[in-house]
């Protein structure tokens, strides 16, 4: 046995105890005569003391050659320490040693093993192995556990099974770009790698398992923007003979259970908004709630006066910025710089300063007396000591500058707490969005996604304004999880299918087995999916995913650590019936 | 709400209440007058009634419509059934139905949905969503949830952390065929799917995580043998600071656990054996001792006698088979045929009839007196009423045959009852072995398991002589698991690759980060993996894994339902840099 005891665990109570330890060189201090070691595991540090007066003169030696992040093991007797450290749990022992075994050494990290690491982002890649000594991302990946553990328990307790749908399956053109694996087997053929177990959680229910999920890695060749990775991991679930009502609950119970679980929170019921109003409110379908700062759409109270730009513009809309009305004017000049850089794209910004005293003062007194500015207060909720942010012009491009905005006043006047958790729920969104692009719809959620029976009459005339049974589960400003009652009807399968775009025989090659099954009674069903790397993210409280996940790649697709992808071998290639294309 | 209750939960305590089911209609028998109907879902089957003279005239007729397998919501109240039924859960009671809402029609299922279906193997793959309805396939998913529950409860508690590793990996030639994936972003570059994540659970010990388990998929490119998939899951463990004992401790208290959690069966300690032992008393590596029938060498009591087959033979040896010296002349060339068999391939086989009168009978009793076969009895621990069978021949492939004859008579015996669990380990596996194809020595387990110390003298001398720390779970006959210590030094680590055959190039390139790794502080660490494919079907005391994956993939490695592999695009090609070479 190379310990009896780990490093977080010594205190008073075992003083005097001969104790086994083992771990890592944190940092040795020599003083000459005495020389002290923080000896580290995964569980914590424990103060190492080799004495010239009481540890034998060949141990002392050998304490002398201990560098950083050696590997020892010790034996030694567990003593009172003089000066206790309340911020170590071990903090009120040392350990006097008496045997000395160094189990491995090593080279000089290329960065310290500290929470504060001088190491940049590229070398802590490299070396991942050192990055996970560190708390910080130690810390992370046993969070992530413990919220995947929690997960699992929850689900099963409610009868969810877990099934492990295949990792290689088919391509199909819809969607995101998929990983394809040539078959040797199947001369010219590919598999896919998933970009969801969706198909294959929907004919779970046709065949009767009732409640899935599954934690799944499922994969996406795209260009990867920053915080998006290749291969991303799903808390996926589906269930049958369900209503959207009923999802809701269960995953709401789940993401209440896990505040509570993990954070000690105790969230009320979750508001539920439709996207319409998402859009409307806060310019944005996943709406930080943390704070209010709601749109105000002031086109009755600011048109048809003698400004020009409000008069010309589809959409004048404003937020009362909270106890802002004191921001110079240098200021304000630099936030309607922001607003006007190329990624938010406003032309211009009106303000109004809502005064202690009930009055207003504006950038547009020329055209606006107190008692429009008072309307215009009225609107957008602005108390006294307020700042109104008007900006004005096509309704979506606007709601989206508004939003930017409204988060980055958010950011800087503190509001985006990350240990405060507004969860919420989008629901109705549209069940298709026309790509100008391809010149078509797009399924917004996915192909299998149900509209509202109710909505069915516009499907042919106004496909746009069709509502789906679909939802999102947003928290803190990020989508977390989303999903949707799907299409259980084989004849509606075929017809998205067709207003999709696929002709009959693309949809046949494509979702024939789908649709075949459907044909042999599928229940109702829904479902939803969350992305676990954000989640954990999240609730960890921070706002990058790189840390929670073990081995990440970078924005090019590599692991820099094993230095993957790679070249193959010619004889691979053959052998897979495929040759370089460069 | 679709139902109030499942189908497997009414009893006689719902008498009198309204309730709510849904589920698929197993079958109906319409009497004319009374129709009934078995409602199934997940959780069992209720029996509905529909009475022409208690039920709605329009909710009768649409009764009579019903085909096996529709959809079905209905409301009713809950009453005493007339003929119990005591295999049923939800025997005791019908349900009198007052509504009737298909949901989904069907198409007669191509296969009965019953225990016992007349579908196939191939139809039943076809259709796999119909086949997982039945219950020997729902409930296999259901007990493989509960195993894999099981199995990270039991290694939480212990500390053990979870951890993904990436799936988009880098191709090493060493072992089986990797899957490769084209890279689009890393032009002409090839990830690989994981074979096992062995090098990163090794960096993960490097990085501190200390205790590391996943239930992770892996995947081979093989041709595929019998029960074979090319996408399989393991349970995947690895510890830091642990000697081959604590290893052992921990996965044979997780196996019990799970032989008690879900099987109710406490196991004594496992026994040990090493590979030597088990080669040259099984014939096996992975011995089933469910059952006796050890081996006997009888090369000193049947050698330097007359018999030149066994005179000229490497090695004799023979198994007492229970019980079988009443065997029939036919029913012993029956099985002397069978050892003859190409997939056998014994020359011939002596027999000796151990009569209850203490006297024996043998095949070549003109070469051998009672005093011969008595010590061979003795040897082979033969009692009165049994039958020796001796094979001889080069000693590798007589220890096979036998092996293989000792696992046919035990089936014939009825001695390998699925419900009886003989779990064990076997250590001191050799390091290396030769390969004739080849011409050099391979690693028996991986290039990573470390040699035991004391045999590291004959490592270039007899390389084939070294053992290694490494060790199998065996259980009925199979290989369940298996692991070693991993050499956590660098030196040892290069040596070992240049042993197998790598030049240093080769290593550097394929395994340089990890040996960087281990310039870094690498622990001592080791782990084991546990097939959980295999595991489940052997606890679910079945012989196929087929029916414990949801979505297997056949022979050739396809999924016939989704129909994959199957073309891809010709720009999808393009993009990732490579053209087809068929």
């Amino acid at each position: 046995m190379y310990r009896s005891h780990n490093n977080g665990e010594l205190n008073a109570s075992h003083i005097n105890k001969e104790v086994t330890l083992a771990g890592w060189v944190q940092k040795s201090r020599d003083k000459g005569f005495m020389i002290w070691v923080d000896l580290r595991d995964r569980y914590g540090l424990t103060q190492l003391i080799f004495d010239e007066q009481r540890t034998d003169k060949t141990v002392f030696e050998k304490a002398k050659s201990l560098g950083r992040e050696f590997v020892i093991q010790v034996k030694g007797t567990v003593i009172e320490r003089e000066s206790k450290n309340a911020n170590m749990s071990t903090g009120d022992v040392e350990i006097l040693v008496s045997e000395l075994n160094i189990l491995n050494t090593a080279l000089t990290p290329p960065f310290t093993i500290e929470d504060e690491t001088d190491g940049g982002e590229d070398i802590r890649m490299k070396y991942r192995y050192l990055d996970i000594r560190r708390n910080p991302v130690k810390n992370s990946l046993l969070f992530r556990h413990k919220v995947a553990m929690e997960v699992r328990k929850y689900l099963s307790d409610l009868d969810f099974c877990e099934v492990e749908t295949p990792y290689l399956i088919k391509s199909t053109p819809e969607g995101a770009r998929d990983f394809v694996v040539p078959s040797r087997m199947n001369q010219g053929q590919f598999y896919a790698l998933p970009q969801s177990p969706q198909t294959f959680k929907q004919l779970l229910m046709v065949g009767g398992m009732d409640k899935y999920f599954q934690i799944v890695k499922c994969f996406r060749d795209e260009d990867l923007r920053a915080d998006r990775q290749p291969e991303f991991t799903q808390i996926d679930c589906e269930m049958a003979f369900v209503e959207q009502e009923d999802i809701l609950n269960v995953f709401e119970g789940l993401t209440r259970h896990l505040l509570k679980e993990l954070k000690g929170i105790e969230v009320d019921k979750f508001p539920r908004i439709t996207y319409d109003y998402a859009m409307k409110t806060y310019g944005n379908d996943k709406p930080d709630i943390r704070f209010d700062m709601k749109f105000g759409e002031l086109n009755s109270v600011a048109q048809h006066k003698d400004f020009g730009v409000f008069n010309s513009a589809e959409l004048v809309v404003g937020i009362a910025a909270p106890n802002c009305a004191s921001y110079t004017r240098k200021e304000i000049d630099a936030l309607i710089d922001w607003v006007k850089r190329p990624q938010v794209g406003a032309s211009g910004m009106v303000y109004v300063k809502c005064e202690e005293d009930g009055t207003f003062k504006s950038s547009v007194d020329k055209f606006y007396d107190q008692d429009d500015l008072k309307k215009w207060a009225e609107v957008t909720n602005a108390k006294a000591g307020d700042m109104i942010f008007v900006l004005s012009g096509p309704a979506d491009k606007t709601r989206s500058q508004l939003s930017a905005l409204r988060m980055e006043l958010a950011t800087r006047l503190g509001l985006r707490n990350p240990e405060v958790f507004a969860p919420l729920w989008v629901v109705d969104f549209p069940l298709l969005e026309f790509d100008e692009e391809s010149g078509r719809y797009h399924a917004m959620h996915h192909p299998f996604t149900s509209p509202k029976p109710e909505d069915m009459k516009l499907i042919e005339t106004e496909p746009g304004k069709v509502r789906a049974n679909a939802y999102d589960m947003v928290l803190n400003g990020n989508e977390i999880g989303g999903g949707s009652i799907r299409i259980h009807d084989k004849d509606l399968q075929s017809r998205m299918f067709s207003l999709l775009g696929f002709t009959p025989e693309q949809a046949e090659e494509q979702f024939g087995f789908l649709m075949n099954a459907f044909q042999f009674g599928a229940p109702p069903h829904g479902g939803l999916a969350f992305g676990l790397d954000r989640l954990v993210a999240i609730l960890g409280g921070q706002e990058t995913i790189r840390d929670f996940i073990a081995f990440p790649k970078n924005n090019s697709g590599r692991d820099v650590m094993i230095d993957a992808p790679s070249a193959i071998d010619e004889t691979q290639l053959k052998e897979l019936y495929i040759k370089l294309d460069l």
